[in-house]
Parts: structure tokens; sequence; C-alpha cells
């Protein structure tokens, strides 16, 4: 159980939608399971996998957005931004991924 | 229920394995909700969300290609490959994100 | 110069619309580097940059098709298709980069 | 020519660094033009077109992190980050392609 020590994230003012967003991936994917199983066209799974990248990819998205407006700006408001905006940068190339 | 009428597909053959890869992807989207409950660093929670995107990126790599040596060269094959080539164009569109 | 004797390419009855399309491009780079001579906000020129990569990846998105339904068809047809399969997964594979 | 009323850029201290990448990548693009005229194999010219856009995306990700270090920190620094950090998350979500 959470104690009011729970660290703020960039993320926990949207806690619950993250959760249920994380939620509906996962199930997403046990669909495609599903999909499989039911010898689903190919072309027809793999628009599902698609969709599930670009729900992650919406998810990804939004970390990075309360990063930057919480964690990111907190740090440069405080003259210790350097190190957060190494960090961010780095996850920016890996997110857009090359 | 499936009878042994069940169609082909491209990944008929790696069926196990597929379904393997997918009930592992459903693993790591449960470990990130995880993640988001325990207060992860966001940082941390984008790396596992692109290893996830990584790890789907593979499988629809893995559909893609079955897809090819199966059901497009098929129908190559028997004369009827235009549609096959329209239908694997557009979704070699898609998987590449744009 | 060209002689009879040049090969067909999947590109061949579109090598003046590409022919084009890459000069367009070609004056696109042109043009940022003349708003980084001119000092042009960052963002600006960054969603310049984003257009040459789209352009040029619709180029990419070009050539896959023509040499799918060119070479790799013809291939598949002649009994001669492993190869270029191969070939060809491994292209979609890198042009959607990963 | 510039005067010294010239607006300091995130990428200013790296201008002719800059100018050189851009220069390469347009003899990058014409040598593609010349594969083309050339009749060059499909998927060489494509290789090609996709070390084009890794070129492009380096410098696309160069102009996201002189813009993050020296724009968006001095505006967070200034008190005025707000409009910055949407912008900037603007331009990540476009680079990143989706």
């Amino acid at each position: 159980m959470k104690t009011d020590a729970a660290p703020t994230r960039g993320y926990s003012t949207d806690k619950k939608a993250l959760d249920d967003r994380l939620r509906r991936i996962e199930g997403q994917v046990r669909g495609i399971q599903r999909m499989v199983e039911e010898d689903v066209y190919c072309i027809d799974v793999l628009t599902q996998v698609n969709s599930v990248v670009a729900a992650l990819r919406a998810v990804g998205m939004g970390l990075l957005e309360g990063h930057v407006r919480h964690c990111v700006a907190g740090a440069i408001e405080h003259g210790t931004g350097e190190e957060k905006i190494e960090e961010l940068l780095a996850a920016v190339a890996r997110f857009s991924g090359r």
C-alpha cells in the first residue's frame, strides 16, 4: 500500500487515467492472442498489432509530457537542470526510435 | 471450436512461438501497470514502454514475413497476386508508420 | 550515356517522376541551409527537416512498391522468389526503422 | 551578411557543423538522382534513401537538443517556460512521427 511518502511523478495527477489506458492495452494484447488462436487472417492481426503500438506510443508521449512539465522544468527552476536535460534528450532519441 | 478446416495462415507453423511472445508482451504491459502503481520514475516507465513497442514491432515484422512467404508468394504463383500485393504494400506503409 | 541495354528496374516506368521528386527534395535541403544561414527559429528549421524526411520516406515507399510489383513478383513467377523475398523482408525491416 | 543583430538560436554555436552536414545531405540526394539515372538496383537506391533519412533525423535530433538546452531552458529560468514547453512537446510528437 502506498504511503504519503510516495514520490510525485510527472504522471502522478493522471495516474488513474494512465492505469486505465494500460489495462485497455493489456486487453488488446489478449485480443491479439485470441486472433492468433482463431487463425485470423495475417493482415488483420498485423493491423491490431499496429493499433497497440500506437496506443503505447501515446502512453509514451504522455509520460514524456508529464516528465518535461514537472521533473525537467522543476529541475531547471532549481538550477539543477543539466542532468535532467541530458536524460530527457536521450529518452527522446530512444522514443523516436533511432 | 476449431475444426481441421482451420485456414492456414502465414504464422501457422510458428503459432506456438507467436503465442508465447504475445503472452510475454502481456506480462510486460502488466509490469508497466505495477511500475505506475509504485510511482516508479517516469523515464524508467518510458524505457519499459519503448521495450514493449520494440517487442510488438518484432511480432509485426514476423507476421509480415509469414504473410509474404506464404500468402503473397502463393497468390503470385497462382496468378492472383495483384490484390495481395496491393494489400501488402498498404500494410507495409501502415507498419512503417506513415 | 544510356544504351538500350539499360536494365529494367521497379522504378523504370516512373523514372521521370522519381527524378522530379528527388530534385524537389534537393531544393528543400538547400532551403534548410538558407534557414540556418538566416538564423531562422530552431523549431521552424526542424519542421522543415521533418518535411524532407516525409518526402524521402514517400520516395522509399515508392521504390519498395515498384520493387515488389516488378522484381519480386517476377522472380516468384519464375520460381526463383526465395532470395528476393529474403532481400525484400530485410529492406522492409530497415525501411521501417528497426 | 549577418549583423550582430542576428538572433541567437539553439544551433548558433554549431552553425558551421550544421551547415556542413546539410551540404553532405544535399550531396547524398544528388547521389540518389545519379543512381536512378544509371538504373541502379531498387534495393540499393532504397538503402541510400534510408541513409539520408537517418542523416536528416540526426540533424533534427541536434536541433531539438540545441533548442532544449538554450531556448527552452532559458525560458523556464525566466519564468516564461509554459509556451516553450507546449511547443517543444508538439515538436517531439511530430519528430517521432506520430
